[in-house]
């Protein structure tokens, strides 16, 4: 464990990786020691700006980052890139590599890409890659990119473990905002109207004044931050510095405020609770007499023969009758 | 317990106050008469047009649920008026008389105004309303009309018992757009710009059109209807047929697409695991050892003493100990 600890925090890729993989892990052997490793690094973590990326699909978001993870590797910075997929599990695989994705940013010896992890025990997904991140600061690496990825509640997900969310649009009259998923536009603290580019400028300018005029009626993501858009292009690079810049004052912004240490504080309590409540529901839906007697119940109440509350007070009798028997 | 059941299908109002209340009680022994009366009449629940009504501050949600009620007792219906208020607790007691707020309505023979339950066990405000509802359609009340109370999650548990649901806002130049509290907006088959009278007529036309503007951006509420806003005035009566006439119109789509009884079933079936949710997060966060330990918990996991894994699995750990020695 020590090894993989000091390897960690000395930065050595093949280490950080392989704790990593630990992390990943669903046997419940390298859970333990998973566990360990991570807990030992935690005073090393916390210390870099984690950046949250979605985007419409289409909206170009690997050459997005495959850009500023390029333009802040020059600049000296150390980017990890995480992909957070809630919806991959173990038989799927994880989705295609990343790293054909971000063709130059995998070249770079300052960057670290890490493809979304399958799910599992205790939290998933989620927990996997909030440790994997963790892990990552604990490596020095001062950006963290977290990207979203597939169906699903990714967004929020990813929303709940970063500093700042960027939400990413392509070009259009307008009509393309039909595109964005349910609510994800009001957790955005920066839309990034991408493809601003030959003869795609004007319409990304109009683009980013339609989103402008849609945010303003938008509750702000960030208290005391307007969520405002901005155009770039991440074939040519135009925009990308800007890009950096709008983080570069969000967090200034935020830190000034305090809303930057009040949010990871709430992220961090939130997220232990979200994983006691994760495991209670899922001893239930899971239990045996709960998988078996779902169906008929259903019935019962979809025709009428079990009222709703009725129908609450059985399961959890049955659920808690089963809780008897194995204490 | 016959007693309640046959004055409840008769129409008796008297009765169906007091089965009303039965249902409202936290005392554990009406909780169970109460679940058997719910019980008998289910199969004479159901019938009704369920109308969500929110809105913004000063919208003038009252005025407006007067006139349409009124407008809806004229022409033979029978209204139901429920409020949800799920920040009420027993202390507080209920929110000031609603009959005060509608008064035209609440002399109305056809009509029936019941404000918003106090919270308390199994789903506490929310059980409570439902099942009201349930009770107010078997005595034949044929449009329930529920309106948001308070602050926090009332629009959300509105939707989820309601078949079409209306957003009210008040006229001007469209900043009071940030009125609306994150995400209601997405949640809304229906804009009503209320108070488009006197000298605000063309304003509230302003208004309308801003909205739709917006609307048209964001994903519609429910699949194949288009949400848009209408202009009326709750004081003059102009546009109140009209926003009956949307119902009506919602209610013929949805029922021909499927839509309606397929979101009746789902809100049916996911508000029984809803309830039985609550059920174990309460059990887990009243948890007297959990009670005790969570400050200290909770400053070891900001402290960087713990981590958000750990930390999760010694809550875990806590609690199922304390359900062991209660076997």
């Amino acid at each position: 464990m020590a090894d993989y600890v000091n390897g960690v925090l000395s930065g050595d890729r093949m280490i950080l990786s392989r704790a990593i993989t630990l992390v990943e892990s669903n046997s419940p052997a390298h859970f333990e020691t998973a566990s360990r490793v991570v807990k030992e690094i935690l005073r090393r973590a916390g210390a870099s700006t984690r950046v949250g990326i979605t985007g419409v699909p289409g909206a170009g978001k690997s050459t997005f980052i495959d850009a500023l993870g390029c333009y802040l590797c020059e600049r000296g910075h150390k980017i990890a890139v995480l992909a957070v997929d809630p919806s991959s599990s173990v038989t799927k695989g994880s989705i295609l590599g990343d790293k054909t994705r971000m063709e130059n940013l995998s070249r770079h010896k300052n960057a670290f890409i890490r493809p979304s992890p399958s799910s599992g025990t205790l939290g998933g997904v989620t927990r996997k890659s909030r440790e994997t991140m963790l892990l990552c600061e604990a490596a020095g690496y001062d950006v963290i990119l977290v990207e979203t990825v597939g169906v699903g509640q990714s967004e929020t997900t990813v929303r709940s473990m970063v500093d700042i969310f960027m939400l990413m649009v392509i070009t259009g009259a307008g009509d393309e905002l039909q595109g964005i998923k349910k609510g994800v536009m009001e957790l955005a603290d920066a839309v990034i109207v991408n493809k601003a580019d030959g003869g795609n400028i004007m319409k990304a300018a109009a683009t980013k004044t339609e989103y402008d005029r849609i945010l303003h009626y938008l509750r702000p993501a960030t208290e005391g931050w307007e969520t405002k858009a901005y155009a770039c292009s991440a074939l040519t690079g135009d925009g990308i510095a800007d890009a950096w810049a709008v983080v570069e004052r969000f967090i200034e912004n935020v830190k000034a405020s305090g809303v930057f240490a009040e949010r990871r504080r709430k992220q961090e309590l939130s997220w232990v609770y979200a994983m006691v409540e994760d495991y209670l529901k899922q001893k239930f839906y899971k239990d045996e007499r709960v998988v078996n007697e779902r169906p008929l119940m259903e019935d019962r109440i979809l025709s009428g023969d079990l009222s709703a509350t009725e129908a609450a007070l059985e399961f959890i009798k049955l659920f808690e009758s089963g809780l008897m028997i194995k204490c």
